[in-house]
Order: structure tokens, then sequence, then C-alpha cells
């Protein structure tokens, strides 16, 4: 018999009972009556998950499509840009700007830092505005979840498009596009939205719309004008020929996390993560990600110096089947990250938790042993544990 | 308890239930060592399909992301290039390659029309030369499956790469993408290959990739350049979070071609469209796709003056429940298409046939009753049904 695996990585995440179930169903061809029924639907909710008016276009592709997307759909070359970068996927912004030809200001952190809007404010004033501004809401390379709302308001001070990445964020943490003004913002379904991977969302207001009439770069598969138009037929199409099992599953999925209730959502993912630090903190290792309720979607572990947090991957997914992620470039080996988002519940943390604490002390880390998991259920409070 | 449904339009296909079982295996992440030998061995097998030794590039998306890659990494702005379209997916090349601002002649036959070498060959000679020419394989929406062969040969006598779409003939016909010198075949998951809508290849010959190198035009997401350097990796990676559920099924898929022989799924294929042609022509109605042994992907029926093509689909498709598909633009009504791509046996055709043919004679249009599903049977030929 097989033993039970533990996908405990910041995307992709494990997948409820009834997605599989829904992807399941029999293949249908996607200009029949029976999926554009299920589309309709999954249209007509995912605004609700970006607190949104606006539409949200579908796409058959990783996030990182949907990010080409906001650039070649926003820009035209020789745009100036700004890229806010505390990690991995802020550099892909970067990289992303660049492939396309804008002139890119990077407001950049080291991995780790929190932005900050002052800093956004100074770099948008001295580089004398910019058609857009590129942010991540949670770096999922350091756990660090950005304050988007205060970002997002210079942005628009500046009179600059605001482009988010919420990639591993949306459903995780309050993410108020219309109320905070956001004008684009790209997701994927492999994350909050307990989805395998393969099918990337993205939130386009009015404005951006409007903008995106004006951008001269090339594009087709990823063309918004494209995409809206077959969704707004009615019953809804897509564009071109879609990733039909997991149109079915992110359906099932949306309506698990409206029919739960976003703010519960939030208020779930919000005590996973106090969870997962108070665990940290109890075995006397030292956070990466900050020590803050925002932190709700990746806890990064620092490792003690004399362990190598690769070593720990590896024996922690070999040994006890928990597939948790290292470190990316300069981080390589220095953390350990856990990640809490979708379908994860408080025991599935404790184990993470608890399988850390033996290895690192394998490992001959300094480690406190025994009060990680009854710190996380404590601090995981309240009586429901999935609610 | 539902009715049972038959899923024969030309792509996407019915799914076996050992790629079914494939893709419902608990999801794992896509850098760990379990995943990394599934794409391994899909990436060292799928070449095999093509007939190639070049590498085959994946990417999450429709097959039209593929083709857009293709373009990306070929042109530049202001490139002439040759679009051969006889078809609706012909011109979705025409509209690519204008996106991407090229200079494009169009060699354009009425749809129903096969593509002929010679008039290639003057186009080709006429525009002075071209960076590429784009072809398609098997035009989806007639039927038709261009004689490539032929078409490649002139490309490479005018010194003229050719990028060929498979998407719904790879795994189906015949198609010798190194004799035969094609520089580059895209193809998508959805069609022979078995395995839902989401994954798209790209089978890229050196000197294609050399050229890539010489092309300006943005691209990020499609990046041949990015994809085969985390494919070279060893084990591979892919570039991006791929469709994990999805290349799962995709490897099952390609096995099942692969154990089945190459040779003899295309003779099944081959002996399909004989028996829907059989059928077709039992009952008096008139082919529209050519009568010829290289239709063997979808069979375009030409429907009486009488008998609207568009209410035949509405109702094979709510009475019978099977789903076909119907003419696209100036065809629309006008034609009705049976697929028979991939899991697809004889009795499915046969099942069509004789919807098609009650349908009709319901609608008042001539049609000779009783006769098909015998003569699609005995056309088949041969013991073994499915091999």
């Amino acid at each position: 018999m097989a033993a039970k695996r533990y996908l405990m990585t910041p995307g992709p995440t494990p997948v409820p009972p009834e997605v599989v179930a829904a992807m399941q169903r029999p293949l249908v061809h996607h200009r029949t009556a029976e999926f554009r029924v299920v589309l309709g639907r999954l249209l007509e909710r995912l605004p609700e998950v970006h607190r949104s008016t606006s539409p949200v276009l579908l796409a058959t592709s990783s996030g990182t499509g949907a990010m080409e997307g906001a650039v070649a759909n926003l820009c035209s070359p020789g745009d100036r840009v700004v890229v806010v970068s505390a990690g991995n996927f802020g550099e892909r912004w970067t990289s992303l700007v660049e492939a396309y030809g804008c002139d890119v200001v990077n407001l950049r952190y080291e991995w780790g830092e929190t932005p900050s809007a002052d800093d956004l404010a100074s770099t948008l004033a001295d580089s004398g505005g910019a058609t857009a501004v590129f942010l991540t809401q949670s770096e999922t390379s350091t756990g660090v979840v950005a304050p988007i709302e205060e970002l997002v308001r210079r942005c628009a001070d500046a009179g600059a498009l605001s482009v988010v990445d919420a990639i591993s964020s949306l459903g995780a943490v309050p993410l108020e596009t219309d109320a905070w003004g956001v004008d684009v913002v790209v997701a994927g379904s492999q994350k909050a939205l307990m989805t395998p991977p393969g099918l990337a969302t993205t939130c386009v207001s009015e404005r951006a719309y409007a903008a995106s009439e004006r951008a001269s770069s090339p594009r087709f598969y990823f063309d918004w004008a494209r995409t809206r138009k077959a969704q707004d037929t009615d019953p809804p199409l897509t564009a071109f020929t879609p990733a039909i099992s997991l149109v079915f599953g992110l359906a099932a999925a949306v309506d698990l996390i409206l029919e739960q209730g976003l703010d519960s959502v939030f208020d779930r993912h919000r005590r996973l993560g106090r969870a997962c630090r108070a665990g940290v903190k109890a075995m006397g290792l030292e956070l990466f990600s900050p020590d803050e309720d925002r932190s709700a979607v990746v806890t990064a572990i620092r490792m003690p110096d004399d362990v190598d947090g690769a070593e720990v991957i590896r024996r922690v997914g070999g040994s006890h089947g928990i597939t948790l992620e290292g470190g990316r470039g300069a981080l390589a080996g220095r953390i350990v990250r856990i990640g809490h988002i979708g379908y994860v519940d408080v025991f599935e943390v404790m184990a993470a938790l608890v399988a850390v604490e033996q290895v690192v002390a394998d490992l001959g880390g300094e480690v406190e042993r025994g009060a990680a998991a009854s710190a996380a259920l404590e601090a995981f409070g309240g009586e429901a544990v999935h609610a």
C-alpha cells in the first residue's frame, strides 16, 4: 500500500475530492451547452473571489502566461514601467517587461524584505511617472505578503496602472480589487483556488481595457480583447479550446470557496499562518517570512547555519512523504518553506512542522523537541478545524 | 441514470480509461523526482510520435499557443512569410503572423480545396522567397489533409522554413517529420493524443532553433530557448508550472499509442475514415472532404440543400447524445463533421452515421435508410476492431 503523501508547497496545492470528482466527468466539447453552462457560472463567480465587478478572463496556461498577457496588453516598446521586486516572482515581472522592450525602472529589495509604499511613491516621482507598475502580492519565494492597498494607492496617485500578481494569494489573503482600485490582477488555478495547474485568470478593470487598446505589443493567445469577446457571448465561449477538465475542477473549487465564504476562507488562512509560525517559534527556529497576520500563504523558516535546507527538503520528502520547498537563488539551502494554501488543515501543518523538527535535529541542528505541534494547534484557535 | 454520451468531434476526443486513471493520481509537485521521471519519459517518447530525433517542447496551452510560439520564435516584424490556407485553421496562421507584423503572402484556397505543392512553389517564386511557410496538415474545418511531404519539399527548395500545424493530425495520419524535412510541428493533447485539452507540443529542428536566435519578436511563456533549457535539465523540468495532471495523462496516452505501434495507429485511422465515408456514400449523401485514404481525421458530409446542418447537430446531440460539429464560416449549416480521431472505434462511427441518417430523414432530406452501418463495418475491414 502506498504511503500517504502531503503536498505542502506554496503551489501546486492539494485538490479537494469535490474538485477531483468534477474533473473526472467524461469530457464534453467546449462548444456544447453543457460546457458553456459551467463556464458561465465560473465566469460569474470568479469576480466575487476578486471582490470586483470587472470581468475575469480565463486562459489555459500557468500564471506566467497571464503575467505575460498583462505586459503584452498594456505595454508598447519603450514604455516606462516600474517593477517592485523582492524575490523570484518580482524578478519574473522584470524579465517579462524586458522581453517586451519596456524602459524598466526597478524598485528592488533584498529577498525577504517587504516593499514600502513610500519607496514606490519616490520611485514614481523620480522616474517621472510610468505606464504601469508591476507588483507581487504574495512573494512565494520568501513568504512576504506586500501591503497592496497602500502600494496601489501610490500607483493611482501617480497615474500609473497597477498590475498585481496574486497567483499564490488570491483566495488566501484579502485582495479588495475594486475597493483598492487595482487595475489588473493575475492568478492561477493551482494555489488557493485548489485546482491542478493549467488555468490562469486575469481580472481587468475598464481603465486597463482602455489602455490595452493603445498598446502595440503583439499578442494573440493572451489577447484580452479576443478573450473578452468570446466570454461576452451568451452563453460564454472561450477564444481557444480550454483545458475542459480543469474548468470543471475550477468551477467546483470556486463553489467550495464561496460556499464557505471568502472572509471565512481568509480567516482560515490567517489561522493556519499563525499556527505555522507558532510551531516554528516553539521549536526555537527563526522565521524568515515576517511574523505578522498577513503571512498567511507560506511560512519560510531560516535553517540553523549548520543545516542544509535542501537536505531537509529531501529527507522530509523521502522518509515522511511531505513535499516542502526550499529556497531559490541566494536562499538555496538557507530556508525551508511550508505552504498552507487552499485545501490544507492545521493537522497537516503540524505534520510538516514535526517532520522538519525531527529532520533538523537528525542533521545536528539545534531545535527544541516536542513543542511545535501543540503550539501550532493552540495558535490555530477556534473549535472548528476546517471552518 | 445518465445516458451514454459520444464525443465524435474533431477534438476534443474521448479519453481512454488508462489516461483518466493516470490523471487521477494525487497531485505531486512539478519539481519532485516523481514528476520529473514521468516528464522525462514523455519527452523521450514524444519525438517518436513525430518520427523525429528533434526535441519536442511542451507548453501548457491550447494548440493555438504553440502556433503563436512558432510565429514569435521564428519571425521578426516585417519578415516576409507565406501562409497556405484552405479553411479556418489556415486563417488562424494568417491572423497570427499579422498580429506579429509579418509581411504575409497568402496562398488561399476555397474551404474544402486541397493545397497544391506547385501553387506553393509559384507563390514562393513570385514573392521572392520567405522566412517561413505556415501550413496545416489536417484542416479540421473541412476534413482536408494536405500533401505535407510535397509542400514541405517546396519550402526547402525555396530556402524557407516549414511550419506545420499538425494539431488534429499528429498520431492520426503519417507525418514523417525528419524524413520529410519538416522544420517545426505544432500539436495539441486533445486530438489523436487522446488527452483532455491543455497541453501543446512543438517539435523544433536545429535549423529552426538557429533561426529563432535571430528572430526579434517578443516572447516569454512560449519562448523556445527558455523551454528547451528547462527540458534539457537532467532530469527534465518545465520552464513554468505545467498542467501536472494533464502531463500524467499525456504520458499514459503516448504509451498506449507506441504500445500499439504508430503504423498500426495510422492504419486504424485510415480504416475508420474509410468506414465513415462508405457509410456516408451508402446513405446517398455527398462527401465534402475528399474521398481518399488521407481523409482519416474527420469526415465532412455535405447536407442536402433543404436540410440545415446546424439543426442536425442539435438533434443528434440532444436526442442521441452524440456530439458532432457543424460548419464554420461560409460552411455554417452546410456540412456536418464526424470526428474519428484517437480513442474511437468503428461502432461509434456507425452510431454517428445512423443517427445522422435518421435525423436527416426526419428533417425531410433525401437519404437512403438502413445501408450505412453495414457498409461502414464492411469498409473498416479486418477482424480486430480495435487494433
